[in-house]
């Protein structure tokens, strides 16, 4: 077996994604060692227990000393104090990067805190779940799917392409842009679903004439494909929208313009702009089967059977 | 085995629905035959192909003539014609009922044309996939689903348990309501999730800062949840909206304004309002999962491995 391509990899936020780099690193051989942080004591307590990591230290001094990669995978929102925590400890030629969903905001907040000489390289894995702590995590949880680099102007290359093969390593297909670019790509495929799943379970459950039992119910007609993702961290999710919101307002404007054109639709009884609307979205979602990130199952395979 | 409850089933319209009941009631036993029909000729040659009714007849009359229950499972833009065509045709005593996603426009269109002695009694199974066409039926679809029965005042009470006892055979839970309950409940859980979810699928199409390669590449981060449901016939959905105005109207008003008060919440950067409102969400999703409606396995189960 072949030397590990880290020393020592630096885990800051214990969580689902944290998680699963950890339990996707090991069963690769990507670090020699893997040592965890998470500002709760609970968590770091699960953290130890599951043991996915090699140690679990009580400080982020501790943590990411000595590390050869650093990866911050907490709520956006505590980035910058991590960071400022973190600084003084990073060694020299060690690539500190994140997961965090935006972009631009990580840039803003951790880039002036970096030491002369760590490689500060945003990532941005595209994968989850609707779950959150450290028992979420899973060993496969990107393969297959996107990984998302966004270096800043004059980034090292060697640095950038040794993240490149980290990624690639956990199972990931890795792709680079602009972190502007990133923050509205993702603001469409998804800042706004994750809104608009929010708002239409709060919706939901407001409206009086209609019962929670009957939502309930009755959501294998429709509804319940919107709770998975409105199930997901509202921590996390409130970070990405207090660090997107330009983009994140550019995309609902464009929602809510075509929403009004089909509202509209509705009311005058246009059954060609409702049809043709339903008509053109099929192949958007035979693509995304054919690219591999969607089972072709009927249902999403869901078992129907308990 | 005892003798099947109805002598002889004509379902008129061989798609999804109306396929998946033949096999349905097959499996159950639940008709000494199935006679179908549908008004797409290429449609009944693939029927027959597939083989799920004894019989598929090539007109409306040979279907209905004789028997005991007819079901409606066309789209309900559909229904008036059909109604018109099987009306002299169909026996006394005779049931008939519907599967339509709406019930108030089809107690206006149908209800006028039903001959006395005739029982009508409008249905409507909460189930379905995002596949059409008869080879998109399979026997276990409606297995521990809802079916809602909006039967008439005055409608005869041994009819409607026969219709429930049907229903109940073919896997599902019966529940009776009005009409005018029915839509506005399946306006919010089933035809605001299609219209939010085509929506933003034709939003992230129109895009033009975003290749629809992106949006395709990265869809694992929210977006093709919605893809899902968006893959739904279009002339069943475009039916549906042109026959439930009212209640569709009033719940995307609700929706936009609920969806105001994030958007606000975004642009004013107010994370109380923005966690607050993600934070009562999962709730529902556990209750969902706990009356058995979905699955709770992360991602909806969804392989991720090709």
């Amino acid at each position: 077996m072949s030397a590990p391509p880290f020393n020592k990899i630096a885990i800051i936020g214990l969580g689902l994604i944290g998680s699963s780099i950890a339990h996707a690193a090991r069963r690769e051989n990507l670090a020699g060692r893997i040592v965890g942080y998470d500002a709760s004591a609970d968590v770091r307590g699960r953290a130890r227990t599951i043991g996915f990591a090699h140690l679990v230290a009580d400080d982020i001094a501790a943590c990411v000393e000595d590390a050869d990669l650093v990866i911050l995978c907490a709520p956006v929102g505590a980035y910058k104090s991590i960071a400022a925590a973190a600084a003084p400890h990073l060694k020299p030629g060690a690539i500190l990067s994140d997961v965090g969903s935006v972009k631009g905001a990580v840039i803003r907040d951790v880039g002036p805190l970096v030491p002369p000489g760590v490689h500060f390289i945003p990532a941005h894995p595209i994968a989850g779940t609707e779950f959150s702590g450290p028992e979420a995590g899973f060993a496969t949880l990107f393969d297959g799917r996107w990984a998302i680099l966004t270096p800043l102007p004059g980034a090292d290359a060697e640095a950038v392409g040794r993240l490149k093969a980290f990624w690639q390593g956990l199972g990931s297909q890795v792709d680079v842009m602009d972190a502007a670019h990133h923050d509205l790509v993702l603001a469409i495929t998804s800042h706004l679903p994750h809104l608009i799943a929010y708002n239409i379970v709060g919706t939901a459950h407001d409206l009086e004439a209609v019962t929670e039992g009957e939502v309930i119910k009755y959501s294998a007609s429709g509804f319940r494909d919107f709770t998975r993702i409105a199930a997901s961290d509202p921590t996390m999710w409130r970070d990405v929208f207090l660090n997107n919101r330009e983009a994140v307002l550019e995309v609902l404007g464009r929602f809510n313009e075509d929403l009004s054109i089909l509202q509209r639709a509705v009311r005058e009884g246009d059954g060609q702009t409702l049809f043709d609307t339903f008509s053109r979205t099929r192949a958007i979602r035979r693509a995304i089967i054919e690219m591999g990130q969607e089972t072709p199952a009927p249902n999403f395979g869901r078992d129907f059977k308990k």
